[in-house]
């Protein structure tokens, strides 16, 4: 096996630590996260750390990046304290990726990349109209990581706008139907074949 | 298109709401954590919450479930301070869903689901030999999310095995070639496939 320690990994090349750090984790959902600024200034920006933190209530979280100028997503949850996350599909993948380009603020990259947005019940942040699945989020809750100034942002789940089709009998969503894709990395896209579901695990003892 | 809200979301069969909102976040990493307890007992445990929350330092993040008599994974690493971070492939998915069970205290999952655990460098958390992707974390700090009594644990990396062949020239690691399975939901385990990869995104206002 290749082997990196820790003095290792703190004295590569940037790039290449940024590249391997980034795989570590395993692949990784691909979503584009809408907001609005009160400048009426839309945004829109790829992540891939979008997480699952509890059903009841539901929750999602995601890692914010250590703040700057350029950081529009940001400004705009807490200005507006409502965002969206819509899911990824392997249809739009390259105008998904042109998010991560750095816009001015003054430039919406749903109209720069060629999505569209969506406004639906009143909801006060842009939903990604190309998307099969649709998240509307509430921020409740900003979590400071002091260690590298990043942030997870805790957000609660108050709309769900699913295509057709997609919500098995038990809840679950079948993504692979929707083409959703995910990430591995910084640049690289995969698509999902399903391959095998179990049944609820119970102990058995040998 | 389908339509749940907040309050239809609190009202649904707690399965369905489980697994809907298990699927909403998209695509989730495959991981087991591996960890040694202080009566000498090796845990193993199935997380689909690992995620990059920085590259220098190099920082990897879970979600912990509230903490009960069954948290093995966490207790263990309170105690220790150390774990791994071990990736699943295609091959071992079962055996990797079975660590899902609750098994008591003084069960290894390892030897309970046929996982081989590897002690190297003088670490002190078991690594997963079966695994192409092996990480050894040390965890640096615990963020409580009051919430919903979850917590962020957030470990730092210290050493890295990967399977010869796996790292690409620019640092990436190609899991593709490794077989290294993705999660969809609670229960569903994906192939991923790569499909497309970009150059760094550029601005280009329209």
């Amino acid at each position: 096996m290749q082997y990196f320690d820790r003095a290792a990994i703190l004295q590569m090349d940037r790039n290449f630590r940024v590249n391997l750090v980034n795989t570590l984790s395993g692949y990784k959902p691909a979503n584009l996260i809408g907001t609005l600024g009160s400048d009426g200034v839309e945004n829109l920006a790829i992540f891939s750390s979008v997480v699952h933190l509890g059903s009841d209530p539901a929750l999602l979280g995601f890692i914010q990046r250590p703040v700057g100028e350029q950081s529009h997503t940001y400004k705009n949850i807490i200005e507006n304290g409502f965002y969206t996350i819509n899911h990824i599909s392997l249809a739009h993948l390259q105008q998904a990726h042109e998010t991560s380009a750095r816009f001015a603020k003054n430039i919406s990259e749903f109209k720069a990349c060629g999505f569209t947005p969506r406004y639906a019940l009143g909801f006060t942040a842009p939903f990604v109209q190309e998307s099969v699945v649709q998240i509307g989020m509430r921020l409740v809750q900003e979590v400071k990581i002091e260690l590298n100034d990043t942030r997870l942002m805790i957000g609660q789940i108050e709309h769900v706008f699913v295509q057709d089709g997609l919500v098995d009998s038990d809840g679950s969503l079948r993504l692979e139907d929707g083409q959703v894709a995910c990430i591995r990395g910084l640049d690289t896209y995969c698509q999902a074949m399903r391959v095998a579901r179990f049944p609820y695990a119970k102990a058995n003892p040998k």
